[in-house]
């Protein structure tokens, strides 16, 4: 009944367990317990709990930024006379997305027309002595226009050639003083909503609250109010590492980090909370637009504006966890498999390293001979017992 | 020729296989059977087909979305007169990125100039009795200027500070129809470009057509079309949770989340589309903006729109899977790990638990004592032989 | 001291190694040792090496790009006369972000107002014979206003609806020349700055150079010069395999790709560099857009431009990878499982194929009967030495 022929049959049910070996060698012993602790604490302390191996993620959530600033902020300057600033002039685009531009300074060039008019030396080429100089037609990434072919006057000192383009054309002029000093004053509020599909779960970072002043009052402190999603920029600049006069005079580029980390094996969410971090990006930013308008005369006019500013950049990144059935097994199946590891190097130090191995070895290894006969002895005697009669033959 | 000295040599190509030692405890092999049983079905059918364990996937995609707004709307409003909108006026802004917001209604504030005037009541410290209660010089994130230091009447129910800035100030009206009503029936056009980097897959929710009128004429629909990429915006605000009326009236946001799984074993794409769902986010939403001229006077005028609408945020994620080697054999690899274990627990019924648990511990643990003298028995004779005689003894 | 008691005393460091049976079976052995060979090769050689299976992964970085292009453009038409196009003009929106617009033609309806005019012929129902076509009050979403009851001549050749709205209407005109055609030689500086936050490195593609005038002066190419984030808008796309005359008469959108695949394990991400793709999306692009202003005599005027251009999504995707305990663990314990799986294999082929497969099975499969009488037999002997005995009866 121990024939291959009654397993088929019912010995399915047979309970077949590996025949162990046990040495009384507590060296080898002690080893394998240790680094049998020692894969326990590894899968147990720090894969599964420290790790959160259980957990199922999601690190890809579907992210919308809502942004809002206000202030106000009052310049003097010649061209313009004297000029107050509101959120309708100074943030572009204005709809409040997640990349939006704050305008802190700003080179204008009042009333440009298509005309004639010389190129500003700055520009590479420009400068002339003759015609010759300036072949027609040619122009330059950089240049204001097109080459008319002259050698004119640009001021007193220069001669540059003469282009057709917008004139005057904008002075190289580099503002000394940031034009909208009390954009530092400027609150930004910030409401940042993460869905991750895969838990089928969504979060703001805008609490609720009964309060309808709360978010008109609070301010972003890391320490006192870390909840509180409006950020006063001056602070923001300098949590960022940057100082504001300089930013708010050739303008900059600032990212706001938002990570959101959230277990929700925990009561819904309540282990999820953003948290905020700032970095300067460039210590320099600018670009230009232009107002257009027609002239009482139907000319066309504009007025260029070099807008220095601070762009902000708000990137969200959030990874959501929850138990999960296949990554437990996975963690923990690993570690079980590592546990057969363990035999197997233990093997070597005893096989092959120890003083008894010769003994060990064949006492692990016990060798089968096919019998040259196949004639199958007797089923009920296990393999080993054959040997046993042929010892006492004197 | 069953030293290990033989083994270093030819031994390479014994066979080794465990012995093990069978049972014919039907209690403990039926629960062994179950539990193999139980993470075959785990493995193959829930790791490897339900949740595709055999495919690596690529969960972020490169996404990019192009937008289209249609229709026209006509409004009536004393300040503007008679005014007809299209797609040109309500769009901003107008060049189709994935969060576009859609004017339904304003607040306009036509000829504005910088100058002196009351602050509105509703302002913070607006109000006051005598001069002294306007500091000169005071300016608060919500104001619209900087106080002069005078108390002036503003109409004849109050008494406000006057400011300088943007005059007369925006009036704090909320609107109380919307203006732009005829938007319900404007259609939205989303092209969605998916691109998997890496299997170098892309793919595009709006099929190729013949048809060149098929975009124009067809619309969204959950059950007869879901493959059309238009979207008639009112049906879309519904499907959100929200009323059209109201959003249109005081503005809101709304997200519009597609979502991609592909599984890019099948025919190429096959079975890779997009699903569209839609959540209402915001139950108001406005912005400031203005349009600046220059008067024939030369001073700089704006007419300030408060601008209520509706953001739309096209959110876009997607899954990518394909078959690949590492996720197949991990998968794999982890349900025989597991198969180790269920036997370790066995064992520990067999061995603690059982009735006959002394004997069945005895055989699974054959004990081999190394002999004091290392002279190796005949190599011929398992190493449990020797002690057949010792047991002969009367 | 064989018994379960010792065990639980100091037995803890008795050391257990699996007992196997080593048989001469060559063919199996070969087989085994084949497999065990394939799998070490896949482990170390696939998954630990190629496919950097030892390194932990984010494959989410936070984005942010920063987008300038500079170029002058000259065109001629009617209706503006003469008019250079820079920068300030032809890039929507302004302020560099990661998607935007170049403009490269456009269709000029210079001075409209509200009022009524007669519908275009090319828009659907627009044509009419009698009022009675013309359903007062009726719009459609491509039409451009509201019809007014009348039927009206539109030119010698057509009679349309006369409708309320933008007079006069856009000219169906398709333009037959690009205007921007200088465009080519425009050039566009991308800077993109990717942000590991798991590992908590961050990269730009602009290398930093004491150079100033590096980044005007090299043009990015694949071979000379492949870290230049300058691009010349004639070669992107070409490189995207458009034809730039082509795009700038109708429009197009094209994406730029940047891949970051970055190794951190090696000197700080000295294997960190970008590489940059481009792909054409679509072949006509086109949006409205309109300026408004205020005419002497009070009325809104507006100058409506469907511009025709370029449209650029920069996508930006990274992967960057370090070395990790757990998927190393992971990688290694799947290894070691699949070892046991060999064994598996092998065992079935001497088990049940191999000629000698009774006399295996039995030598394997060490039969243990519990004795009936639970009286344990002295510890020192292993389960099948009492047959011994039984054996010698005559």
């Amino acid at each position: 009944m121990g024939s291959p022929g009654a397993t088929v049959g019912w010995g399915l049910l047979d309970y077949k367990t590996e025949k162990y070996v046990m040495t009384r060698n507590w060296r080898v012993g002690a080893l394998q317990r240790l680094l049998q602790l020692g894969v326990m604490v590894y899968v147990v302390g720090w894969a599964l709990l420290a790790k959160k191996g259980y957990q199922e993620q999601d690190l890809d959530p579907q992210i919308s930024v809502i942004t809002k600033l206000k202030g106000v902020s009052v310049t003097q300057i010649k061209e313009l006379g004297n000029r107050l600033w509101d959120v309708a002039d100074f943030v572009k685009p204005p709809q409040g997305e997640n990349v939006f531009f704050l305008v802190t300074n700003f080179l204008v060039t009042p009333e440009q027309v298509q005309g004639r008019c010389p190129e500003h030396p700055s520009i590479p080429l420009a400068n002339c002595w003759a015609d010759e100089d300036c072949p027609e037609g040619e122009t330059g990434t950089h240049s204001h226009g097109i080459k008319t072919g002259q050698c004119v006057v640009f001021n007193g000192t220069h001669r540059t050639c003469e282009i057709w383009g917008w004139c005057p054309v904008e002075s190289g002029a580099v503002p000394l003083k940031p034009l909208l000093v009390q954009a530092e004053n400027f609150t930004l509020f910030i409401k940042n909503t993460v869905t991750f599909s895969k838990f089928n779960f969504s979060k703001s970072n805008a609490l609720e609250t009964q309060d309808p002043l709360y978010f008109k009052q609070c301010r972003y402190d890391p320490r006192s109010s870390p909840s509180c999603p409006v950020f006063r920029i001056g602070d923001l600049i300098a949590t960022a590492g940057g100082v504001f006069e300089d930013l708010a005079l050739l303008g900059g580029a600032v990212v706001v980090y938002i990570r959101w980390d959230c277990d929700l094996d925990t009561a819904r969410g309540s282990e999820c909370l953003p948290s905020y971090s700032f970095q300067l990006q460039e210590r320099s930013y600018n670009f230009r637009t232009a107002t257009h308008w027609w002239e009482a005369s139907g000319v066309e006019a504009r007025s260029l504006l070099k807008l220095y500013g601070i762009r902000f950049d708000i990137l969200v990144t959030g990874r959501a966890g929850k138990f999960g059935l296949i990554p437990t097994a996975i963690t923990l199946g690993t570690g079980a498999a590592w546990l057969g590891v363990i035999t197997f190097l233990c093997d070597l130090l005893l096989l092959y390293v120890d003083g008894q191995a010769h003994f060990y070895w064949r006492t692990k290894y016990e060798e089968a001979k096919a019998p040259k006969v196949t004639a199958s002895p007797e089923p009920s005697e296990p393999a080993s017992a054959p040997r046993c009669p042929a010892a006492r033959e004197p």
